[in-house]
């Protein structure tokens, strides 16, 4: 069995925590969170000690960790980690520092711990099997890749405001889906944004809808279409043209009953919440971390990955700031 | 607690067995299967004992029994859980003698015990909604109802000859969703049928493709559309027409991608196999009994529906051979 | 070009006049119409003569005749064209009298006329393309074949009156794709009928509301459904069950439009009348006996097909009013 | 009736010289090519006489001109229109440069005549659907419009090199219905372009792949995504994300037939040929056209929306060889 500890007891430690509870070839052994009483409630609930993060790092019965906790916590649990030598299933985002994100990648590099960011959209089984389908060339290749993701409504002011803005936390998932299904780095960012649903954003420095077109050195092209708020659910499509084809992925909708009546033929929804549409991604990406420290051949979004999606993402940022298309390789590597 | 046994470890056992495993209300205490290494394994695999009938009718901790064994051991196992005072869910067939169902129900109605037959696909989340939206009037007054209903491929000869044929064995279960869906009784049958997909299956005495045709005292019609084989998957669909429109409920599909190609626009066939197809109505039927053995207000398929289904099917079977119209009411009450 | 005559200033009248007005290779010289306003008008319209009929059968310019007068007529006006030696393309149905329709049949098979009943169906090009599909083999051998066709709205209860009845009058366009797309001859007949939609249909002495089941001599089935009022539109659908697959013909939609809101995925209605739904099968069966009388290789429904067709209905009348199948060999050939 | 002369015998003027010959309101009295040869067929087709340039434009009978032409002709035979007093219908572009564009405006804003250029797909019975319902605030605000534009393959190569490239040829369509779906003029330009389906489009100085994000004085968004290779179809889609929903147009497929097979699910492709694709709209637009002449209350797209979509086409040329937004108020007004 592989011991896992949890760091962050809030709702995507609940995922993760109840997902390690149930996996077959893992233990939930400690988990740890500054709030004592929401560190109570979740071990109680999952059966495991709460520990302190001085008695994580040195228990050695712990093979690895999940960082699920506050986004400024993640490169000092990484680096400890590294240090203690326990393997690291981190959240997005690594950090929000670029600088920060790269001397935790160099500790990574030179460690010999399993490490991977939680890109869990990589594991959804519809967009795992997109991306096999393009890569066995089943469309020839890759020209265009059009992704529309859009939250059916805008988290809160106090989370906009810490959370580094659209692009660093909710395009991240986009850029990296882009790189994912490119299969190839992206070399030039243009993006353009507004503040359409809410002008609380703006007054916050954030914007709240935005398009960005990402190119390749090879000349293939990407757009992400993003707004914090779809009235009809989560909106989560890709579209992949290939020299030989088209690939679409949808949504995945509340239910499959239609009505027809006078007033027109009415389906479902997409499904509306986050945890909900990716339960199964979810439980993808453990499973994959877990398989990949009992030894399975396996392909995890690494810390790079997580760099990468950073670097696309300030550069986005600096196209919006000075309107025009910016190099990725002027973005601190 | 609610503490369970099971009889039959076989693949629908298995199932069961897990989903009760799995359940946070419930407990698996106990199983019997008479190949004793089957009981072993699976026993072992769920964490419970591995007793005699006797033992687990004996046991004043064991609330309930799921009957999963072979069919011509329902009816027996039900009357001696009424006798143990064990509440009862039974797979169906209850019986494949109409007789013995009649005999077994009158033993249930005497008794306090709760009952109740595995119609799961009352409990698919979509099929289960669809009879809520009628219910609530959304299309008006139910005028006719359409099941579509076909296996991938048939069964083992061997089975089907011990399967009561084609009406007791497959539409069984389309006969309780029509009059799940109806929401009256039906009082005339009318069936068509022939062996098309496999001249075996006729050898054996059955057939493999059949239309019934379903009527109820005020008019309602239904049809049911049953094939052993449909290449594509399991095909299983409803359409209800009202006086105020329609509603369908559709398959559920291997995946959402799309390929756009010059052969054409190709999505997904429909789930293949019915226990990944109905993985959640299986949990979900189990949740409604222990729910029900907890307290809840829950409507259950009864022994009486199990019953009924069965009518109708000998009705089918009568009028396949008479080449007439049956009145249910002919049929044993 | 072809010189062609019509009968009927009416609605259908009407379609077919303006189809052989606009079409390259006839001429629409006269038209009769016992109501001489409509007669005028339409002649007007389309720039021909208002003839009686015993000019136009004196004509020897004219080559063939357009039965689009009240079914009452058909019948006379077939033989009178068999008498002048004029080809024939007439509405369905040849007449409400089986024996009517057989002494017509007989008159036809001894004279050198093209004829054609106008089972429209047939030539929308959807189903056309379907049919093609099941004789290329694409699903293997046909098995079952199911056929929805609901109207969106009773006609007039005047109409009722004289109608025939709804097998005779709206099911006996699905009892000709029936032997269309079963590709072999029925054998035997069930039904089963209500009045559900409107109670002075049943005065009217009729039924709004259908089952049929046919079934061929190899043991293939048909199921037609049929009901007087579909609220959302003009419901004509059709599936066909192969050894091999499935093939589908759905509905065309008002619009492409898809509305995604908080209330849900709204989309268009199947399109509501008959005349907008079927209008390029009207041109395309027109096409086909203009193309017939130039000697064109095309197959045409022939008045045998009217006569099938008129048989399966008095079949599915007496197996209502019997409560029996049918064997279609006992109803006069 | 309004009397038209066409000005091209091409394929598109075969097109509207048809319509106009159908049109029950209009009458086509003659027609130029400078192609004899183009000019005897078509005009012995559609029954109108030949004549000169010189010809029609002296011919007081005549009250409107088809410009259909090739597109170097198109600003002289405006501007001798407008001399003549006829009113104009003109195939889009009026002219590859901005500057001729301009002139002609300024002739045709001081004269009387009414003046159309021919975006046929605002025509389109669904776009034009998917606008009114904009308009109507069945979404509420417009904040972002996706534009998905791809042709079924390139044109030869001798036609790019005097089509003035991608975005003047083929983008101009997608910028004028962004402009008319996004209410709002636009106010910013950013394109990406690569040359991807064929190295030779590359050889002649053009691209063939390119997304294109428009922006509103008041933040919303467009994107426009071309290729000239969909090896599915002609691919022509429309999304408008507004703050209360979503709608969609989709493609128009070449029939509705469904088939279900061991292979999977497979159903039409879009239609490939635009010729076909927009039929409809071809007729609606000289019909608007032929209305607005009769005195009929109709918007017409106009010289002015010409001028703006090639205005938008070279802010996209400008900012692809930049690599930068283009402010559109610095394009020459």
């Amino acid at each position: 069995m592989i011991k896992l500890a949890l760091f962050g007891a809030g709702r995507i430690g609940h995922i993760h925590g109840h997902n390690v509870a149930a996996h077959p070839q893992a233990e939930l052994v400690a988990l740890h969170d500054p709030y004592q009483a929401n560190a109570d409630s979740l071990s109680a609930a999952l059966g495991c000690k709460s520990m302190t993060a001085a008695e994580i790092f040195a228990d050695p019965a712990i093979d690895g960790i999940l960082v699920c906790s506050a986004t400024d916590t993640h490169a000092d649990l990484i680096e400890q980690a590294v240090a203690a030598g326990k393997h690291v299933f981190c959240e997005k985002p690594i950090d929000l520092s670029l600088a920060r994100v790269q001397q935790v990648l160099a500790k990574i590099n030179s460690s010999d711990i399993t490490s991977m960011v939680a890109f869990n959209r990589r594991f959804d089984p519809d967009f795992a099997r997109l991306q096999q389908s393009i890569a066995a060339g089943d469309i020839g290749r890759v020209e265009m890749v059009s992704i529309i993701s859009k939250d059916p409504s805008p988290p809160p002011i106090d989370y906009i405001k810490v959370s580094g803005g659209l692009f660093r936390d909710m395009t991240i998932h986009d850029f990296d889906m882009a790189r994912f299904l490119l299969g190839e780095e992206v070399a030039q960012v243009t993006a353009q944004a507004s503040c359409q649903v809410d002008p609380a954003i703006g007054a916050a420095g954030d914007v709240d809808t935005a398009l960005v077109t990402l190119r390749t050195a090879t000349g293939k092209l990407a757009q992400i279409s993003n707004s914090r708020r779809a009235s009809f659910g989560y909106d989560q499509r890709f579209e992949v043209h290939g020299s030989q084809g088209m690939l679409t992925a949808g949504n995945i909708n509340e239910h499959s009953i239609t009505s027809y009546t006078d007033q027109g033929v009415n389906a479902a929804k997409p499904m509306h919440f986050f945890l909900e549409r990716y339960k199964q991604a979810y439980k993808a990406e453990l499973d994959a971390f877990i398989g990949a420290l009992k030894g399975t051949e396996v392909t995890l979004p690494s810390m790079y990955d997580g760099l990468q999606a950073l670097r696309l993402a300030e550069a986005a940022i600096l196209s919006v700031a000075q309107g025009k298309t910016i190099q990725l390789n002027t973005i601190g590597d």
